[in-house]
C-alpha cells in the first residue's frame, strides 16, 4: 500500500490482503486505484475478495483497476457465478510488457508501469511525486507589491523585469519546494539490467529478493532474483534506499539476505508484515 | 475440515483457509476430498491458492473436489492465466441442487449433497460413517472353535446352526459395534423445511444463523437464516447437537443468537475459529 498525500495506491493484492489492510487500519474504502503486478496467485487472489468487500460496505466511488489484460475476465466471471452486483464502477486498463508506461496520473502523482522479466508477462509499477509549484515568499510580495501576473511568472520560475527596470529573482524571491520523491516496486523478476534504467533515481526500490547468491541458478530458472541481484540492481539504479522481500519459505527470517545485499548496497532493510517506510527525498 | 478416521474432507474454502489449517496443525497434504457448497467468495476463493500450495508442495495424489459445475471453469481459467502446471490429477465432480446425491463413499464412510435454498445454487453436505461389521468375540471363537464360515455368518447378523444342532445367537457371540455417526453442513440457506428431512437424524448439524429473530424479514430476503430458524430445523430433524454459524458482522459475538437458539433448541454451541467438536453419539 502506498500512501501518496492520502492517495492509497495498492500495488499487488495476495489472498489475505483485507487482513493486513485491516491489522495496518488502512482505510480500505480510500483506495482507489489498484494495480497487479502478475497473474501469480500470491499476487492477486485476494483481488476478488476485496472488490467485493468494497460492495458490501457500500462503495459507489469508481475503482481505477490496472493488470494484465486477462484480469478483467477473471473479475466478470467470479461475478457471473456469483450473481453479484458490483455498486460501483471498475475501471480497468490493462497493461502491457513492451515499455514503460503511465497508468494515471494527476496534479500531484503518476503511476507508472515496466516491464520486468518473470515466468509470466509481468509489470512492476512506480510512483512519483510531481514537482511542485514554486512558492512566492509572502513578505516579498507584500514588500514589492507584486502583480498577479509578476506572482505567476515567479511561480513558473521565471525572474521578473518590473516596471521601473528592477528585477526580481526567482531564486531570491521564492521558497524551494521539496523535491519530489518516488517509490518502485519491481515485482516478481529475474536479474534483468534493464529494470535499473526503469527505476533510474528512485528514492525508495522494492525489489524481490527470493534466493540467496548460492542459489543463483535456481533463481535464474525460476525467473526470480538473489538478494545480491536486487543490491545491484539498486547500486546501479541509485537508488536512494532499497527493501527487498519476497523471501523463499526455505529461509527461517531475511537475515542472511539482508545482510548479504547490504555488502553490495548498504542502505537496505528487508520487508516484514506491516512494516512502514517512509520515503524519504 | 471434517476428519473422519483420518479421512480428511475439507467443506468449503474460504479466503484464508490455508492460513487456518496452518494455525489448527491440520495436515493440509492429507486433505483428499474437498467440498464447495456454493460460488460466493467467502466459501471458495481460498481454493485457488491451496491448490497451488499442494503443487508447491509437490503433491502427486489425486484430489477429489465436489462443488457447482462453474468452479472447474474458474480453476482452469486461474491455471491457465498463472501458466502453472498442477502436479497431481484432480477429479471433479459437479454437484447439483434437485436431489441429495452420494458423491463420494468408501467402506467406512460416505459423503452425500443436499440441496439447500440460497440466493445462488447451493448445497449442504453429509458426512456418514459406515456401519461397522459385528466383531465376533475371540473367546466364543476359540471355545466354540468356530469355522470361518460360522464367523462370516456371525458378522453378517445371523445366527449360526452348528452340525450338532445347537444355534450360536449373533447377539451373544458378537461385539455390538458402535453406531455409525454423521455430520450434516448446511452451507448458506434461508429457513427451508425440507433441510430438516436431508438432514435427519444426524449426531451433530452445522446449520447457519446470520441474523437474530428480529430480522427475520432481512433473513428471508437475503436468503440467510435466523438462530431461531436454524434451531428450529435442528428440533425437527432431531439432531443430537447443533453448530450455529455465519454470524452477521453486526454483531459483536454470538452469544444473542446463542441463547436465542438454545430456547429453541438447548444443545446448540456456536462456533468460533479455531473450535473442534468431537461428534458424539
Amino acid at each position: 500500500m502506498v500512501n501518496v498525500h492520502e492517495k492509497q495506491f495498492l500495488l499487488d493484492c495476495g489472498e489475505g490482503t483485507q487482513i493486513a489492510l485491516r491489522h495496518g487500519k488502512i482505510r480500505m474504502m480510500r483506495i482507489d486505484h489498484i494495480a497487479i503486478s502478475h497473474l501469480h496467485g500470491d499476487h492477486y487472489l485476494g483481488l476478488f475478495g476485496l472488490l467485493s468487500t468494497f460492495s458490501l460496505l457500500g462503495r459507489t466511488r469508481a475503482l481505477n483497476l490496472y493488470g494484465p489484460p486477462e484480469l478483467e475476465g477473471l473479475i466478470l466471471s467470479h461475478e457471473k457465478v456469483g450473481e453479484s452486483v458490483r455498486g460501483y464502477p471498475l475501471h480497468f486498463k490493462a497493461t502491457q510488457t513492451e515499455s514503460a508506461e503511465i497508468l494515471f496520473e494527476d496534479g500531484s502523482v503518476s503511476l507508472e508501469s515496466f516491464p520486468v522479466r518473470h515466468r509470466i508477462p509481468t509489470t512492476g509499477f512506480l510512483l512519483r511525486e510531481k514537482p511542485r509549484e514554486l512558492g512566492v515568499k509572502r513578505d516579498w510580495i507584500a514588500r514589492l507589491e507584486l502583480t498577479l501576473t509578476e506572482i505567476l511568472s515567479l511561480k513558473r520560475g521565471e525572474d521578473v523585469q518590473r516596471p521601473d527596470g528592477t528585477v526580481v529573482l526567482c531564486d531570491q524571491a521564492c521558497h524551494v519546494p521539496p523535491p519530489p520523491r518516488s517509490y518502485a516496486f519491481a515485482a516478481d523478476t529475474r536479474y534483468w539490467e534493464k529494470v535499473a534504467e526503469w527505476v533510474q533515481g528512485v528514492n525508495l526500490l522494492y525489489h524481490e529478493a527470493t534466493f540467496d547468491a548460492a542459489m543463483k541458478d535456481r533463481a535464474t530458472k525460476t525467473f526470480h532474483s538473489t538478494a545480491t541481484q536486487a543490491a545491484r540492481i539498486a547500486a546501479k539504479a541509485e537508488v536512494g534506499q532499497l527493501v527487498i522481500g519476497h523471501v523463499s519459505a526455505r529461509y527461517e527470517n531475511a537475515d542472511a539476505l539482508l545482510e548479504e545485499a547490504q555488502l553490495v548496497f548498504p542502505n537496505t532493510v528487508a520487508a516484514s508484515d506491516g512494516l512502514i517506510l517512509e520515503v524519504s527525498r
